[in-house]
């Protein structure tokens, strides 16, 4: 189940890729592998030609051919914090679907906030075709109750996600301190690798030292950023290092 | 009140000064004062001429002339982890008032669980003479609930403590989460600076980043470890300060 997160690895480091067009996304990806990310995210939200399904599979491949890095396919959704897209609902669930079944792509991932059939039929068309299901919770407003937070990772469980991620922005010292909390408390819960980061400047704790309480994989900038917050690759790594150099066993 | 700690620049970093003899003391003073700690604990319960009075008035005053950095001076019990000296309680009582009558050490430390009159008359030196009095707690042997936690830092309030420390040893991660915890609480709960830390190996989340829940100090070898779990100052320094630049505003 566990493929891609190593333990001992903690915490795995993903940079975005957010071009809007082809020769911009190559061009990002070029300079995103010199920086060695462990996970590589296309949020193809950016994407100005999501509606031509083969230009998608096409840059799937290319960068698949150009890399061994995982690759994690990512829609996100305008409600929760992406692009406005060319594609309803439907062509998007389509479109995903598609992906699992024609390219090589690693991770898909899809929010659980959408509905239901939607959500079941990307988990079935990932789970058809081997791909890693993410299945993630974004509010980029405030910072949900501890009950409300494990309840978000409760339905991702329920829809069989591969991967759980919550999202959420802090408002105050508090909400940082709870999102990492509740991070310790869904590692114990559940099997399933979970990802979590509170947002924006407040939230940094979280993407240096999310890993000490179980979240695998940490969203870095290698370009652009894609969310709030995120710190550029380089200095992040460098914390992280600095950190767990510190603490050989935890 | 909160003389030596300029929020900004949190954590202060103490090194130790363990020498057993005044030329052991003085080349160690030489080693710590070229790594730039922002605070010097003189931890007197390991040198051999305790009994000596005009011996420690002479090292204070030789480590004052040296250095403009903060001195500690601590004489750690044998039932907090401190070493076997030649004083009766009441001898060393008597020295610590001495200390802060004769000499210009800038701090003292005193266990809460000393006998209540011993504790009144070092915090009335302290205060009589102008040293600041960090009333301490230490258990080597587990983390004490939360409730017991905020008890023990109540009582160094309640004995007018400048600054309350407490360190304590975790058993498992729970204990160091817990801990960090309590400083947050305590850091909201008091206006005076708090110190606290999670020992041994599994502990060194707590020296790294006590200081984002709220500990003033953290404490780093310079040559010679003091408790355990001390992390050299170089390295400790570089995750902190790693840490620090992508926390700007915290």
């Amino acid at each position: 189940m566990v493929r891609f997160f190593d333990r001992a690895k903690l915490p795995y480091i993903c940079t975005p890729l957010t071009g809007k067009t082809t020769t911009q996304l190559l061009e990002q990806l070029d300079s995103i592998l010199e920086k060695e990310p462990d996970m590589i995210e296309w949020r193809a939200d950016f994407f100005e030609h999501l509606h031509n399904e083969e230009d998608v599979f096409s840059i799937i491949k290319t960068i698949k051919e150009k890399t061994m890095i995982p690759l994690l396919f990512t829609i996100r959704s305008i409600h929760e914090g992406g692009e406005t897209i060319p594609l309803t609902e439907t062509e998007k669930v389509s479109l995903l679907c598609n992906i699992c079944k024609e390219t090589n792509v690693d991770l898909i991932d899809y929010e659980t906030s959408n509905d239901r059939k939607d959500v079941e039929q990307v988990v079935e068309a990932a789970k058809k075709h081997d791909k890693q299901i993410v299945l993630s919770f974004h509010h980029f407003e405030h910072t949900p109750s501890e009950e409300e937070l494990i309840e978000r990772a409760k339905n991702a469980a329920k829809f069989h996600a591969d991967i759980i991620k919550l999202a959420v922005m802090p408002e105050e010292k508090e909400d940082v301190f709870r999102l990492l909390e509740v991070t310790r408390i869904l590692d114990d819960m559940f099997e399933q690798p979970i990802i979590t980061m509170s947002m924006g400047e407040l939230g940094a704790l979280s993407r240096i030292n999310g890993w000490v309480y179980g979240s695998v994989l940490t969203f870095a900038v290698g370009i652009e950023q894609s969310a709030p917050g995120q710190i550029a690759i380089e200095p992040l790594r460098e914390a992280i290092l600095k950190t767990k150099q510190l603490m050989p066993n935890w």
